[in-house]
């Protein structure tokens, strides 16, 4: 059986990738007279009297809920809420695996940004934290920002930044082997959907000040401003600032320090790579064929690379930091966030990397390996504790 | 400890009623690769061309949402979403417990009408059925008539059609027991809100034609439909058929062969039973504090007598129902059910109750009988399937 049929046996077997189980028993008139009526009115009126003991007598506390409309379902595409289901229910099995949370997988039948932005917002109050997933950019940035502002839970879309996170991880552990200065890097981009944008806005933030970005239409520039979506136009506040019209990657790519591409495949060629500056780095991530290989970039002689993929060296792969993000926030019953929080997680994921190990080949810790929770767990619930995000 | 604290204790012991285990695991690359990227994608694309295979390859056939807006949460009235979710996942339990049902407390942060049915609309995707809990008359039944009739899943509200099938199982045995036909029975009824109207609508289907109803303004009659909202509008078609203007629940009684309590405690005396007609009986279902005591009830010569509570004979319990019809309509597949099928429902539970057992003490089974969810279950798919309500 090939990957594929396994997967479908696998899931038809299983029917769901969760399934709950009592924490209370419920077998005698007493324990329903507890866990029911009438004993359950007593945590009701608490939690009336004082709404932040909702954290105290329920499961809120410990429950995300993931979140999509189906339309940007992996690399399918806009196939629809059911279509999306295993998906859904594969990041919670994730979440509940690598942290113990308890995910709910929910679907939206509805893809108008003010609709499910009102939705979001009505059922927030059941969880702890919301993690929206494959909802198709711009919108899922628009999105975020109005439900960060209109939620007084964290909303993470993982698209966006988990992406962005650990690449930023990755490019600490390049600086650590390279001893370049973040300013001193040129890099292009391409793509400049969910991931691209969050990644842009991130690395600027961490002194990335080199940045030519590329859509489908081409470079981004500063003078053509006026005919871009509000997304691309926010993006110039970080993205060629010297607004340099470059024809094409190729040109854009000449004497740069690295590349970073969350587009399509093959894109890139040996060619090209071979005219960066040394050392470079090539983080291909378009998944599940990226948009140079492995072996082609290799053979150009690049001197880092790195693919969404398990099977090569150095997975930029969003596991490493979704997880102890939100056992982070949950544990801190976080209010919220921003974006300088991500910065802290990068610097956490990289350091679990040490000297020693530290190579080209090895740059990200494995999403396997059981440090990379508690250490992102704690380092985002010390950063909510101290950042006037926690109501700890 | 009093039940108050020992339940407070029992909450925050436990932080939530149900918690998630996984039913694959997550372990090794090879596991991620199946239930997650890039495996996951195979049941994606079977559910976006053949929806229902969400069926087949997702937990969506096993799950319910039990939703409150927190208008209306046990006795204790409007308190919110957030002081609504001990409850909800009270319900999520009970259903986790005795069906086995993966059940998500969603509580919601808005009471808006248009914004309830909208969300519920929205996130129904997500799972096979969906429980309406603790939303307050007579918003209750407009949203569950418009959910019911734009949802593609079963949309039910426990709180109005839960009690009315217990309480017409309980009088199938009141037929058993006093050998009378529906159509013989005067009965009164104090209460027209969520439970009332069901229990009313329901009860003049089965054959029981002569109801009269009191709200807290008084005797339900015909010539003063202008002035009462829709529900009771609507109401007028099962009762007070012969527009009889009683002045008081005592006038009604005078010759009543039955009272039905869905109210407020203690209005009900004991010189107002013994005007009823014999033999009757005395359902006081007002909780925890009955319309009338049984101890008093009782004294007055009622024959047959039940109540909400669990240390009485005869408790009239949601609990004989719901577990068995979520779990019936999640095993059909059901796209929705109609008031037909609680007739089915009330026959299989009263039907438990043998006639070696059968008493005035004893006319309903035990809410902790194994026996009553396997049953109910299996009627109620046999009834979606012959009802072209299946999906199977």
């Amino acid at each position: 059986m090939d990957i594929n049929e396994k997967a479908l046996v696998l899931h038809e077997t299983t029917k769901g990738k969760l399934k709950m189980v009592p924490t209370m028993n419920a077998k005698t008139k007493e324990d329903l007279s507890l866990a029911y009526s009438p004993g359950v009115a007593a945590p009701c009126l608490k939690i009336a009297e004082n709404p932040i003991d909702v954290y105290r007598y329920t499961g809120v506390g410990n429950s995300v809920a993931v979140i999509s409309d189906g339309s940007a379902v992996l690399g399918l595409g806009n196939i629809g809420a059911k279509a999306a289901m295993p998906v859904m229910e594969g990041k919670c099995l994730l979440m509940n695996a690598f942290a113990n949370i308890n995910a709910t997988p929910i679907v939206l039948d509805n893809q108008d940004v003010e609709t499910i932005i009102e939705v979001v917002k009505t059922i927030a109050p059941s969880f702890g934290a919301i993690n929206l997933e494959d909802i198709s950019a711009p919108r899922c940035v628009q999105i975020e920002q109005r439900l960060q502002k209109e939620c007084n839970i964290p909303v993470f879309h993982d698209d966006q930044h988990g992406t962005a996170i650990v690449v930023l991880a990755a490019l600490i552990n390049v600086i650590r082997l390279t001893h370049k200065d973040p300013s001193e890097f040129k890099i292009v981009i391409s793509g400049t959907g969910a991931a691209g944008s969050s990644i842009i806005k991130l690395l600027y933030q961490y002194g990335f000040n080199h940045i030519i970005a590329f859509d489908k239409d081409g470079c981004l520039v500063q003078d053509q401003k006026e005919s871009y979506d509000p997304l691309k136009q926010e993006l110039l506040d970080y993205v060629n600032l010297d607004n340099v019209h470059y024809g094409s990657i190729a040109q854009a790519m000449k004497d740069a320090d690295g590349f970073i591409g969350v587009s399509v495949a093959n894109i890139i060629s040996r060619e090209m790579v071979e005219t960066m500056h040394h050392p470079n780095f090539v983080f291909a991530l378009a998944n599940p064929n990226p948009e140079i290989s492995y072996e082609d970039a290799k053979a150009a002689g690049a001197t880092i690379i790195a693919t969404g993929r398990s099977d090569y060296p150095n997975q930029v792969n969003n596991l490493l930091a979704f997880p102890g993000i939100f056992r982070g926030l949950l544990d801190a019953r976080a209010t919220g966030y921003d974006r300088s929080m991500f910065i802290d997680v990068s610097k956490a994921i990289a350091s679990l990397v040490d000297e020693k190990h530290l190579s080209a080949d090895h740059i990200l810790p494995s999403p396997l390996d059981p440090r990379v929770v508690e250490t992102i767990a704690s380092v985002v619930k010390h950063w909510c504790i101290t950042h006037q995000y926690s109501q700890l």
